[in-house]
């Protein structure tokens, strides 16, 4: 069985989404800068269809995280595109297009029960109900020898290492301020201290790996 | 004149001090943490008279700082030891020892007035009453050709920050979760997008440098 990895982008202030997220900026204010370093990338273009794009440390870490991801878990604001009262229309579909870039499936947390959506390219959104535990169970039967990547935003990525289901946290720490915003660890957390297994580097993103397992 | 720098080390989650700081925990519960991989450098070593240590990336980075600081400026809570009713004690002698590591001179920021203190070794402590401004000149016309290291505590900083008065900040990424404590860019900060224009890193720590001098 694959593992599970999370992949989340953190600014230098502990964020990962700025303040006031709406339909424009599901993100937060600012918080598109957290993505830059991938959406410059050769690997992201390549994922999106598109061509170009820099090749360096940066895509190589995009590169890794598309090819080992067999399956993804993500909260329904990640499915929807932010906080509003679109997110729980049962009716959306999703932030992402008739051809999402996930090409495998993706598990979604939310609280209302809907039949899955398979959509163009290979992906499809089925929606759990019942936890992030079952969430990371459907997707790791779907992932088989692959990953499971829990993709975010920090709500999920809190509840699956509380719950300890995590093997490995990838924190890609972007040199941006975004002064106000979701926090990742929370306020008041507990005192952890950390091995990083792995780190690379360039001037638009810091890479930290970490076994967060047993 | 030698360039304004800071240095100074921060948790993933952006605490340069845990909480509920005593004489014996100066930087907080677990702070201490943060400055381990200060602490086990060959470099950090030999600057307080010690032997062995480690030699890799993070001993470089020690190494460079200490080579390049002409003088030093620094709050008064870094220079007695953390907040309590010893801080403002005028008979106090500080918490470095007869020794400081400094060996050039301090410039402390305090609402006390009070004679400098020569110290074995090199350092003086000179006490500042009229602000972060006056301590930084004070400390160029000290440090000649050499670097002004601004060396703590969070407040003195950000005050420095905030007077446009540094020229490089040099952000230790400690790869520990404190949990709570004193931000270094506070809450409701502006936001802000930098270039790192050097990364280092280890196991350890990572080593952001940004010019943020106009």
């Amino acid at each position: 069985m694959g593992r599970v990895v999370v992949n989340i982008t953190a600014s230098l202030d502990g964020y990962v989404a700025g303040p006031s997220p709406t339909l424009e900026e599901p993100l937060g204010k600012n918080g598109e800068w957290l993505h830059e370093w991938i959406t410059v990338t050769d690997s992201w273009r390549e994922q999106h269809g598109l061509e170009g794009g820099e090749s360096n440390p940066d895509s190589e870490v995009v590169k890794e995280s598309v090819a080992s991801a067999g399956a993804y878990v993500m909260g329904r604001k990640m499915f929807s595109g932010g906080s509003g009262p679109w997110e729980d229309d049962p009716r959306s579909t999703g932030w992402w297009g008739d051809e999402p870039p996930f090409h495998v499936p993706v598990f979604v947390l939310t609280h209302h029960a809907r039949e899955p959506m398979e959509m163009e390219g290979g992906t499809t959104f089925s929606f759990v109900t019942d936890g992030v535990e079952s969430a990371v169970e459907h997707a790791q039967a779907a992932a088989g020898d692959r990953d499971v990547s829990i993709a975010g935003g920090a709500a999920t990525v809190q509840q699956a290492l509380a719950a300890g289901l995590v093997d490995e946290l990838n924190l890609h720490v972007a040199p941006i301020l975004l002064g106000a915003g979701t926090r990742l660890f929370g306020e008041d957390a507990d005192p952890v201290r950390l091995e990083a297994t792995r780190v690379l580097a360039s001037p638009s993103a810091t890479h930290l790996r970490f076994d967060v397992g047993s």
